[in-house]
């Protein structure tokens, strides 16, 4: 399967073979680093930076020179003044004319899908705002792969603020696809969005354990951790464990440790005001005392703040400098498939974790929108031109999924084409939550976020609107 | 004639014979795109941005690279923070020590000339504020003849902001330069400059038909025109046509419509304050249905905000983002021929519809300045070694042109250097409206921009300047 | 004495021998300017300015694209906005592990030495603070050194801001390390900083005549000077020169003047209130018309605002330009060395003026921290892992030199681990100024930089504390 003309836009997009193939060349990059600039000579790339991010862009343009090739910059370009209200589409359009290949980071959700659609050339997500920034995961990934041979079956722990980061959020999908085990540690407040939980469950075909007192866990497992994700592929006593068993697994060992930074700058003021750090410990030295950690790999997609101590730099667990380190030849190794000067021979056998769902599209224009603020779609330059479009992921309760920054929301109320084509006076609108609304085929559904909007179009409300008089949708708690 | 070591400030820079030679070279260049990255190898190019403007400076740095060339950038650079109170002469030189050539682009009007005068290497003006940007309009002839294979008789539509687009300047020269016809189309307020209009008619040798009525023309004639230029080239029907012919002439065809972006960073507080584009029509497939616009590019400079509507964009008579693609090569020819790496023959036909008027300088320093508040000519950091200088374009009215930002200007008052030298009593001064004013030789006259200055430098009052008692100069009305 | 994988902080890291090699190369570099572009290929160099500094920046790019290798820039970067909290040893970590050489600009002084430490390659000072600027102290010595051909000897007067211009202060040092004489002529409020001269004659071995009352000597001698510094290979006339015969011996010829531009951007907020120029002369051709000035070299780090007039531009005296200028090959030069790419072979002999002095070492965690508001040794995000360090320059006064950023300053109390340990007892802090203080071996030595520091170690006052009965040092007048 080759590469060559692909964007990688979400961790997906990669099969698992890919992704080892890609590791491959990774190892060939960086074994003979100097020799390698024959291969992109001629080619130029452009590093296009919407958010400030020096640390993923100097590694990228680094990786582009190891490799023979140039780069045209814009950094930290305010979204305004590059374009003074240009859209997204015509700026991938023209820069698409210019260069061979393109790496953006964007702070709107969704961004780096749009730039693919337009560019003509192919692009490389380095962050879309809390969405995804899959070449930190595959550097993830590398890492892991080359301390401890292989992902599948390792119990992996994620600490700290798994609401805002989104390397977090493609390096849970990562591991799940290789078969991990994932140990949630959040910072209280910052626990990982439903929306990925359920992701996990639904299309990667694992199980979540989860722990209501996280404080009493803590003292008797190690880590202040609030769930586990058991991957299909654990070993039956992992999969199949009460709870009294987390215990004796976890002790048994922590294969690694991924150490996340808050990620302030995408918090709520009420968020804002609150002093994480009082109330989660520290990385250090004495956290990791346990005979668990004993071989546990440290890991931080960097820059880290306070959340790790310097003192453990020196300690041999610690890969974070590592791992910041092998970003260069995985860059190099994904900008050389991308742009077709290498090739790698991807393994027949698929052995992803990875349940492919065909879910139904969903594209009527019937005033659905996606309620993430920050999402491309809603955006004013951008409206212009994008369609909302989403994916229907569940019907009970309803849930579109939106495809360029992958939220997920429940709205309320929803009609069927089918009944009321030609017909006005059955033209009847029903929460999304009645028996009534689950019988409606796919490709009939009509959605509103609003009874307002369903009055909009003309639609009165059916009987089925009243199956929650207060006009609140019991909320699912889980 | 050698281009090497030549620089490029406005498009007069270049003739036709070498903008046609360098449009061959452009062919060249795009039909081997990979093939050229040998003939810059060595060379470096300094991209100095003074004002964002990431589109040009990404389209330049990959011109260089593309030759194999290395680039320098200074981008976004405020003019203080750079500088720290530094000159452009004292700049140019430093980096022209350090490298081949320079790209500049500045917000002061005539800046490129100033780099140009003082660097030692070859410059190419990227845009010096309001005044001219002559490698967009090398992009933009270089679109049409491709298209159309020629420029000559074309009928071209300039549609927007014709005040302060610095690209519509550059190209309603470069299009009377080889013999098109132009329709102006501004929005109201933003109506092309009188000393456009004016040099047009004097130094192209075609003629201006203004409309006063632009809202009846439209209806008739399908765009909201207020003056036309004929190109001394066009066919008798077109060159003689009485008002009733535009119709005729214009539903045989428009070539081409070039759509502008309103410059809003450039408006006045007064210009802000108004809508403009709810009082003028967006560019879309309604306003292009006549048959007219059957075979019209549809031309924009790029970025665009809501001027020319998104659904065009699959419209073939859409030249926009192939304007923009084109722009690398026709940089990386300009940028060849200047470093003296590539050689063309250009034409001895000269078939330019310019008439290169040598007008009589004027330097003397008797505090006349140019009345530009964005001429390079009369900023703090410049005036410390600049002197102001002009060109006397018109001795009726008197009128004065900056040779840096080439603003024309109407000066008060004259005196003359024959009759006072050696005889204080006889230093009289004029107004320039006067009859006797205008017997002054060129080499003679002296000029003040008030009657205070005159006097600050002693010279009385003559019975001329009372010619207009009320002190205020009679305004020439158009 | 091979200089590759060594970096370059201070001037002082370069052996005179070594200096005379790298320029020897320059020579090289400068006359075959354009075939240099294999020796660097495949190499990549991070520039990261975290100042505004575009003319070192673009100097040091410049460089290595003439060597063929490749660059990574982050320019302008606010502190936080590229670290977002990080320290500057992640950070240099990080970027270390990407590339093979980095220059680096940043405003804390002994930041490039905290990046050297960590980065793991070689690392060129860009200019920290006020700290130290050695490349352009290379550039300067070049320049004299091709205008005169030695530096020995010479009379070198440096102009305007010896108090906050770090270019200058490396300067001072490289003059005395070749054994220039140094005339000290500073805007008056802009003198050169007590520590400098200190450092001058402690570790160059040259004497400092010093003038009270430099308007007299103004009139009497040419330049408004405050001091004269005089090496000890000096022709004996000038070393013993009583102060009658400085009029003699500067009227004999001032080999060149080193003017400088206020550092507006370091001043105080008081100094900020004071127009200094209006108190200062300008550098014009009226100051330099006296027979001394004749072969003057006028050198100008560059910018200049106007403090050095635009009239001797064309001055066959002015090199500033040719200074600019020369700052290429000798980056270059530098930059090959440094990555190994080139061999030099320096000279055996040492003709170095300076005495390599090993001064004591203090590193105890008794709470004495460099006073420098600007010393990287204090910042927040620095002291999580850096430990302060000094060295004991002085026991009378006692006085301590920060590694990192080389302020000088005299701490009040000390102790001697001698007499305490194990014995609290004992535990006794005594006024530095104490005979007694001056007896403590430094091996020994404890620090307090307060009564109250001491008292929290549990430390009681000696008798020799109330030397100084108010409570107050007496200070040290010059």
């Amino acid at each position: 399967m080759a590469l060559a003309n692909r964007s990688l836009v979400t961790i997906d997009d990669l099969s698992n073979g890919e992704i080892e193939a890609l590791f491959s060349l990774a190892d060939e990059m960086s074994e003979k680093m100097n020799e390698q600039s024959g291969l992109c000579s001629g080619k130029v790339m452009a590093s296009l930076f919407f958010e400030p991010s020096t640390r993923t862009r100097l590694s990228f343009e680094t990786a582009m020179h190891r490799l023979g090739g140039s780069v045209i910059t814009a950094s930290d370009v305010g979204i305004t003044s590059l374009a003074k209200g240009e859209s997204i589409a015509d700026m991938a359009k023209v820069v698409g004319s210019y260069v061979d290949i393109i790496v953006i980071r964007h702070p709107w959700e969704g961004a780096a899908k749009v730039v693919t659609d337009y560019a003509g050339v192919p692009v490389i997500n380095a962050g879309d705002g809390g969405h995804q920034h899959p070449t930190q995961t595959l550097c993830d990934l590398y890492t892991i792969k080359k301390e401890k041979q292989t992902i599948k079956g390792l119990k992996i722990a994620l600490w700290g603020d798994l609401k805002y980061g989104r390397t977090i959020h493609s390096l849970i999908f990562a591991l799940a696809k290789f078969g991990a085990n994932i140990i949630f540690c959040p910072t209280p407040g910052l626990e990982v969005p439903e929306h990925v939980l359920e992701k996990l469950t639904t299309e990667y075909g694992g199980e979540i354990e989860r722990y209501e007192t996280p404080d009493t866990v803590v003292k008797e497992v190690l880590l202040p951790l609030d769930a586990i994700y058991m991957t299909p592929s654990s070993p039956h006593q992992l999969a199949m464990m009460p709870n009294v068993n987390i215990k004796v697994e976890l002790k048994a060992g922590v294969d690694a440790l991924y150490v996340t930074r808050p990620q302030k700058e995408r918090f709520t003021p009420a968020e804002e005001g609150q002093e994480l750090k009082k109330r989660f410990p520290v990385v250090d030295k004495k956290l990791l005392k346990s005979k668990a950690f004993r071989k546990t790999l440290v890991m931080h997609p960097l820059p880290r703040v306070d959340e790790l101590a310097v003192e453990l730099d020196a300690d041999p667990r610690s890969t974070y400098f590592k791992q910041a380190a092998r970003g260069v030849p995985v860059r190099m190794a994904l900008i050389a498939l991308l742009l077709g000067v290498k090739e790698v021979v991807v393994s027949g056998e698929d052995d992803s974790f990875i349940r492919r769902i065909d879910y139904p599209p969903y594209r009527r224009d019937f005033g659905v929108k996606c309620p993430n603020p920050r999402c491309v779609s809603i955006q004013e330059t951008e409206t212009k031109y994008l369609k909302p479009e989403f994916k229907i992921v569940n019907r009970e309760p309803l849930t579109l999924r939106c495809i360029y920054c992958e939220h997920g929301f429940e709205p309320k109320y929803v009609a069927s084409s089918d009944w009321h084509e030609g017909r006005t006076a059955t033209k009847k609108y029903h929460s999304a939550e009645s028996h009534w609304a689950k019988k409606i085929r796919p490709e009939n559904l009509i959605i509103f976020d609003s009874a307002d909007t369903a009055e909009a179009h003309s639609f009165k409300p059916s009987h089925y609107v009243r199956v929650h008089p207060s006009g609140k949708k019991k909320m699912r708690k889980k």
